[in-house]
């Protein structure tokens, strides 16, 4: 995945990252890697809660739990590095990204759970895209193998979603095609409105 | 802790479960296998809702992540054991003993975060008891080897819970103690008031 137009269609994304994101995350790096922990934390919480609303989606216990579980591991991974670092984990502002891509979530069944599961998808894809783009640019070697070793993980979570959403025959497949392909291009117009703070989404 | 004197002395419990409930379980071992599942949910749950109501209490991070993960991986343990015997998981009338317990929290802080402790701490102490309790009656091998897994860990929640209360100097520790004893003997008020439907704490 070294070419980003080549990640881009892998991953389904609508847009590619600017290089100014990068050279502003570089340059903040401690800023962004305070958010990435709180994307972690969120990514395992959104997990669990989807396992809390659909008890009876047996074939979500497991793959969400797991999956909850590796976005726990992240989170003190990104922590502990935190700590290394002479910070530690605290508040932070946060971005409006995640709040604003689920606003294109319908409220009805099973359509709810189709578009949860998509937009959680695209959220690890950008995830991946930006790491990706981080572990390239990054020279303190701690910091690049970090983002090295998470990416190959977002990317497998983005297919995981798609897998769960596919597997549960939430709509047929020309359907989940079409509907990735508009909360791709939702996550792209997102994306480019996000303020200008410094975040992994932003 | 083959005594249960001794089990309720280390764990600090007010009370022993009474042989009727061990008897009760039994017969009705996959009712308590799911409300057990959903227990290690709810677990994961707690710890997790901690980590985003105290993030400017970095001590808590890393320990009650590690602690959900852990949760998590016991709900895929028993979702997987459930499965194993044509059983999926599924809602289920939830006990009211966590509400109840709970209960005793009082609003302002540093008393509220270590009450939530000391709560939490008596949760694990009396799954501890009772998966003691299942392991010595029941028969099946299987479910056997499975609360004779999961009690060592029950112990050790409980005291972690206990411990990041302490490390926190959320009180003296002789109020540390003695608020420990009034949780204990609320916890044995609730669970003897709690209704009769089988449930690891009911």
């Amino acid at each position: 995945m070294a070419d980003p137009l080549d990640c881009r269609a892998v991953l389904h994304l609508a847009s590619i990252t600017a290089a100014s994101w990068v050279d502003r995350a570089i340059e903040h790096i401690d800023e962004i890697l305070l958010d990435h922990a709180h994307c972690e934390k969120k990514a395992a919480s959104t997990a669990l809660s989807l396992i809390f609303r659909y008890p009876e989606r047996p074939a979500l216990m497991l793959p969400l739990s797991r999956l909850a579980r590796e976005e726990l591991a992240h989170f003190e991974e990104v922590v502990a590095l935190l700590r290394r670092r002479g910070r530690e984990f605290t508040r932070q502002r946060p971005s409006p990204y995640a709040a604003r891509l689920l606003s294109v979530v319908r409220p009805a069944e099973p359509q709810r759970l189709l578009d949860t599961l998509l937009c959680c998808a695209m959220i690890e894809a950008r995830s991946c895209e930006r790491m990706q783009r981080l572990a390239e640019a990054l020279t303190e070697p701690e910091l690049a193998r970090l983002y090295r070793g998470l990416l190959a993980s977002e990317a497998r979570h983005f297919h995981e979603y798609v897998e769960l959403a596919r597997h549960l025959e939430l709509a047929s497949e020309p359907e989940l095609r079409a509907r990735l392909g508009e909360i791709a291009a939702h996550e792209a117009e997102v994306l480019a409105a996000a303020p200008a703070e410094p975040r992994m989404h932003n």
